[in-house]
């Protein structure tokens, strides 16, 4: 094949051609459902805002990883959305800031950074989720994480599994039962995050050791985690955590990382990571966290993001071809329109010369019935 | 409420919210099934290419009307797409060049341009579209068309009426039957499509005034078409027209303004628009093009492109609320999941205080039972 210089596209962004546009299509409309079961209502969000606006409300958004340029309109800065979770969150505090609370919005959309993740050069994502807004208590985080599995089993994601993390951890500890000087704080934080034992030790968190041994399936970790919190600061959130393992349930199995920061610097109490069999990385991740809400006042809130395009990839990749039924020239067009409403997909002939099988069908139309080709 | 500075939306860019966001999810979901139905495949392209790969692939493309910034990957110009025809068509000239023709792929996403059109100040633009690629057949344009009015109706558009228009004619008159100098084509194009018969007389053309009455319903207008047309350049184009009305029978109110021009200049013989009760301006249009196939040699195509912003306006503004059904605290998870499965859509209780009716719900579960409330 000829490839110009107009046949080619910029690094890290690509195109789904059939039959991975179709999975992703799937994918969506199955989170989207499950989400709207449950009274999770879609908004959607421009593809481009003041970034002030994105950058201002939420900590979690790096303005320099976003693709930024001048509106000729306006002439201020605009930005292409990284995340709709800041979108969701605005709309949350302007157009639905009279709403009545909890308030449940869900969505789906493009989200583009100037830069790959890590290994992934993957400059624009897919990214689908749902936000409980107005309660972040241990029930909003029990409903968010069912609704989590429920959407990716749904989507067609199979062994799922959810690793629990405590992002303000080290915080509780440090104000009451452990103190530690200001100044060693992000230390700690670090080495339990980097699972380094030598490192805690040294930077002066040797009373945060156990914290590692807490580590791993649920039910035993949380036993460590339980046996490690002597003073009982931890009492509220090791019940928590327990009664959002039980909603769970067989549905899922789960994990625990109490200690876990990386990307959930902007949580509070509770965090998740989702992750599913034959996918490298996490499918998503949620929790608990602060929204700025109307006129700056800060607002609980609880909610998810996957990051479905691994999964399409991996359910496309494993995807039979679909049924494809050839209407030959002249076939009666009522007949057609009946196949189709129940389910068939049809192509007609535009000429005596179109060959079914090169058109990749599977079945041919003679008289009112299908015919396997 | 109090709007800061973070709260403002750029012009012309706006939010979704819940009603309006449900009724385009499922526009955009009539829509493509209808098009999967009759075989087009979807196919997704990214938000941003190249700002030379979409601008050099089709003339229709105006490259000041995209957002363009730097690349910091590659430093090279980038723009954010304001049509995915063109997109679709490097999909056909690459990725897909092996594919056998016609090929037949549906798309939809947004759009963007940094100036509103006319009277609408929208930035951003819902696009949906199918492309039969390989064929401008009499036959393509009858698939296109006929399918073009089922998506809409599908969607939930009513009173659909189609616009037909010969977009070469005058170059194919003044190719033979009634010669025009070349200086003055340009001239006699502009004045028909202004329907002014003193400007078109003024500009050297009044060998074409009777085009001018060869306007409005199909049946008289196409009559009329013919008579003009003595020395039988048009005939295969208007049996071709005659034959596409056939194809959609009484599915739409047919009209002909063969010389309308506006929006069509980069088609070659057929050319359609789609109208709707209720929604001022066209809904869409489409018709057959050439799209520039692989290694620069050109491909005939047939297809067309939807925005329903405005459909999707119309419908949500007429929308009853939808029944929610409340589940109290402790009420059986089983039988909810159950309900949910038959379409039932759920709002569970966080905290004894959530009042269903404040929540917006229709119903409560009582046992096993939904109850109005």
């Amino acid at each position: 094949m000829t490839q110009t210089d107009r046949d080619l596209l910029p690094e890290g962004l690509e195109d789904r051609l059939p039959a991975t546009a179709a999975v992703a299509a799937r994918v969506t409309r199955a989170v989207l459902d499950a989400m709207d079961g449950h009274g999770y209502s879609r908004v959607q969000t421009p593809t481009i805002e003041f970034e002030r606006s994105m950058a201002s409300r939420m900590a979690g958004v790096q303005p320099r990883r976003m693709f930024r340029f001048v509106d000729p309109a306006s002439l201020r800065m605009m930005a292409i959305r990284s995340d709709i979770t800041v979108q969701v969150g605005r709309i949350a505090a302007t157009g639905l800031a009279a709403a009545p609370r909890p308030l449940r919005l869900a969505y789906a959309g493009q989200v583009l950074t100037i830069k790959g993740d890590g290994l992934d050069p993957a400059r624009e994502r897919l990214q689908l989720g749902a936000e409980l807004i107005g309660a972040d208590s241990l029930a909003a985080a029990a409903e968010i994480v069912a609704l989590a599995i429920e959407a990716v089993q749904a989507a067609g994601a199979t062994g799922v599994s959810v690793d629990f993390t405590l992002p303000d951890l080290v915080d509780a500890l440090a104000a009451e039962a452990l103190p530690l000087a200001p100044e060693v704080i992000e230390a700690v934080r670090r080495e339990l995050d980097a699972k380094d034992a030598g490192g805690l030790v040294a930077a002066g968190g040797a009373a945060y050791l156990p914290l590692l041994e807490a580590i791993g399936p649920f039910e035993s970790a949380i036993e460590r985690l339980a046996a490690f919190d002597k003073g009982g600061v931890l009492t509220g959130r090791i019940a928590a955590l327990r009664a959002v393992a039980a909603r769970v349930g067989t549905a899922a199995r789960i994990t625990l990382d109490p200690s876990e920061r990386h990307g959930f610097e902007y949580q509070s109490w509770f965090g998740f990571t989702l992750y599913a069999d034959g996918l490298r990385g996490a499918l998503g991740r949620g929790g608990t966290y602060t929204i700025l809400g109307q006129g700056g006042a800060a607002e609980p809130a609880t909610g998810f993001s996957l990051y479905p395009d691994p999964l399409i990839d991996a359910i496309a990749a494993s995807e039979p071809a679909r049924d494809l039924l050839f209407l030959p020239l002249g076939h009666d067009t009522e007949i057609a329109g009946r196949l189709r409403a129940i389910g068939w997909r049809t192509v007609a002939a535009l000429d005596a010369e179109d060959d079914p099988r090169r058109l990749g069908c599977t079945h041919r139309l003679d008289g009112q019935e299908a015919v396997r080709l």
